[in-house]
């Protein structure tokens, strides 16, 4: 006989409301760590992120434990079996993005600051933000009703940003401690203010790093210039030739994989309310360019891109320095879509851009992370019972979504076992994620915490074991 | 009746070897000042670098003077009027380019160091060095003879590294100041190691700096790629649609104004004993590319080219950061033929990036500076001097060379006043100008300084006047 949560449920929110502020307190602490993955300086801060969560689930009375790698550690946690309901596990991560550029930032990004309702700081919503509703939804369920309707598990990883090479390791090498029937996890945006949304598709990656070497040294670009081939010059042409004038990419095999979308699924997209028009104008663009073809939101969400993250090359300081320089480099990245497979593109890509490197260049391809998109089925009862819990704490249901950012270890999770994974995102589009002054309002944050407290209760509802 | 020098030119040439080591000791002394023009933050360096060469004027009693500018200050000195003898003017500069990249340095650039029979600061060629041979040349003469053959004149400036804009107003301004019979520049290379060269040609250039925005701020590259267009991306277009596979540079009438090199020209370049695959090896590249139809002595001195000096956008650490930037940025620059006008090229240019820009960005072309490229006969009696003093203090002949730098000021003054202006640099093509390491061999600073004694009196008897 299936339980009624109703009397737990009001007590669970009412510790949520009672404690709203302290929770606030909490996470700005947490914010405060700044735990960079990907500058090797920040690795002591990274371990401070760690402890400071394994703390808080050990004040909750859960088995909790740090689990080393060879990179940042691993936030493992469990609450008690619940017989006869299933096991959720709460994904998330600890570790942020850089900051840089330091100076676009209203207010220091590790100086974790309350303003028009939101709070700022790197890590605000991606994701220590998100991340903690999970666990504050789980501290009111157990300090105001005493258990949970689920078992609980947490793996909680510090690399996300940088690949999650080593939570994927641990997934393939002892898959029996994330065992579970769902896993959920809080890391995009709702599809707009007051319209929560389910995320049912995520792009995948391929990352990587070109370097160019021309010259053995910088040289006087009077004396030398038309002599040898300038790498800068190369490098401006090699990328450039990955795309051509209508957005398709020019990787041999690229679009191999791509399965054409669906009328049904272009029909459920273009039915979505957006404003193509005031996209565009809170980005601050006039118009913009992508693949010939498809709507904004297809491109976003459904198509795969090529994007420029950094360049460099010789002098970029004030005023004009003549050099001929020696080396040019840049990192870039594919989003790619399901059925894409990153070691694929790989092999595609390096033999495009060996026929593209001019004579004189010697070309470096550094492969820095890729993972493969993620495509779920919206009927399945797990998806269904996230409807329902985000209907109650949001007044209104979620539409259903795609995402254009991948979640890495959410390709890894389904191939350690093939369940459901729910995206279920507190965050906005204009949060400012992995750029300045990032964000989550405080709205989004208190309801992403009563809509966890009833996510736990309906999938305990969802399948009545017993 | 000419006078025959052969004694003052002994007791010069002797004081010469006397002061040897003097002379590199006050040069090291000088190098020491960091006078970076491209960096506001030396502008005091400027200073005390002007300072320090108006005190060696003084101390030899020619008439010296600061001349401020809304930049940095020229310094001016002259030695009394020779009756029935040219005059010449001894142009130079005394800013020199950034250091960067440090670490690549093997003594610090602003610390002066002998070795390997060099010595090794950043100006110590370009051109503190070389124009201190001049300077010297003129102590010995006055110190050791007591008087010159030829009138003198010194018009140093400050900004040669960032486009003489100062010094060309005051040549407009004022140029009774600077009349003279000929004009003398060592600011460029030799040949080849004991093979002295006149350089009877020099490039121009047009320099800019291109920035596109794109996002009025920095997007996560997951959920927004695709649906704005990237100005990194942009950026890598725009550049590589300025010149095409065959190495043609694609702006509107970019050629229009190009002579075709004459069959007499080219076969003159053609006999220079010049060993191509020695050259690119020296420069460590196993092959080189550049406008098709002309060989590499061609493309160095003769053809116009066009090359990216510094590339910058997005995240350059450490990682993986998969940020779609807001910004991208450039700073590029056309070598220029004789007969074509930097101004044309400007409209051109602006025109032709118009074309390229894709919606969504906003672009900025900043006009760094232009100088147009300069001719000189080699038939002239000044040119004839030089050769002659250059084959005393060298034992063997100059040959004839173009140079693929540009002396900006070298087009200032023939505007000025229609002269021949002689370039007879010390240094060599591997002295790393512009680059870490840069360094002048210690056999061509002191053969300069004779070669430069010898020139006084080789001027004076090929005019003699009464």
């Amino acid at each position: 006989m299936a339980e009624d949560w109703s009397a737990e449920l009001r007590r669970a929110a009412a510790y949520v409301e009672a404690h709203a502020a302290d929770f606030e307190q909490r996470w700005a602490q947490w914010l405060r760590i700044p735990s960079i993955s990907a500058d090797p300086a920040h690795r002591p801060d990274l371990e401070r992120a760690a402890d400071w969560l394994l703390e808080q689930f050990r004040g909750l009375g859960l088995t909790a434990e740090k689990i080393p790698t060879a990179g940042a550690p691993l936030v493992y946690a469990e609450s008690p079996p619940v017989q006869g309901a299933p096991t959720a596990l709460v994904y998330g991560h600890y570790d942020v993005q850089p900051a840089e550029p330091i100076q676009a930032w209203e207010s220091p990004p590790f100086e974790p600051t309350r303003r028009n309702g939101a709070m700022y700081a790197r890590g605000a919503t991606d994701d220590k933000g998100q991340l903690l509703t999970h666990l504050w939804s789980t501290e009111a369920w157990l300090r105001a009703v005493g258990r949970l309707p689920v078992q609980l598990k947490f793996l909680i990883e510090g690399e996300e940003e940088i690949g999650s090479s080593h939570l994927e390791q641990f997934l393939r090498d002892r898959p029996q401690r994330a065992v579970c029937d769902c896993v959920v996890i809080s890391d995009g945006a709702q599809f707009g203010p007051d319209q929560p949304a389910i995320c049912y598709g995520l792009r995948g990656i391929a990352y990587y790093e070109l370097r160019l070497k021309g010259p053995k040294r910088d040289l006087h670009s009077g004396s030398f210039g038309g002599t040898v081939t300038n790498p800068a010059n190369a490098l401006a042409q090699m990328l450039a030739g990955l795309v051509d004038e209508r957005g398709r990419i020019q990787i041999p095999g690229f679009y191999d994989d791509v399965t054409p979308l669906s009328a049904e699924e272009r029909e459920r997209l273009a039915s979505l309310p957006f404003d193509e028009e005031k996209f565009l104008a809170d980005l601050g663009v006039s118009g913009a360019t992508g693949e010939e073809g498809y709507t904004l939101l297809e491109r976003r969400w459904a198509r795969p891109t090529f994007d420029i993250h950094g360049l460099w090359s010789g002098y970029q300081g004030e005023g004009a320095k003549t050099v001929l320089p020696a080396e040019a480099g840049a990192k870039f990245s594919f989003r790619l879509v399901p059925y894409q497979d990153p070691a694929k593109i790989t092999l595609g890509l390096r033999q495009r851009l060996q026929e593209l490197c001019p004579p004189g260049i010697q070309m470096e391809l550094l492969e820095t992370h890729g993972t493969p998109a993620v495509l779920a089925p919206v009927e399945s009862p797990y998806v269904q019972a996230a409807v329902r819990a985000i209907q109650q704490a949001f007044g209104r249901p979620p539409v259903f979504i795609r995402e254009g950012g991948s979640i890495p270890i959410v390709a890894a999770f389904q191939q350690a076992f093939p369940i459901p994974v729910l995206l279920v995102g507190w965050g906005q589009d204009d949060d400012n994620t992995h750029a300045p002054n990032e964000r989550l309002r405080l709205v989004d944050f208190h309801r992403g915490i009563q809509a966890s407290i009833y996510l736990w209760a309906e999938l305990a509802l969802a399948f009545p074991r017993h």
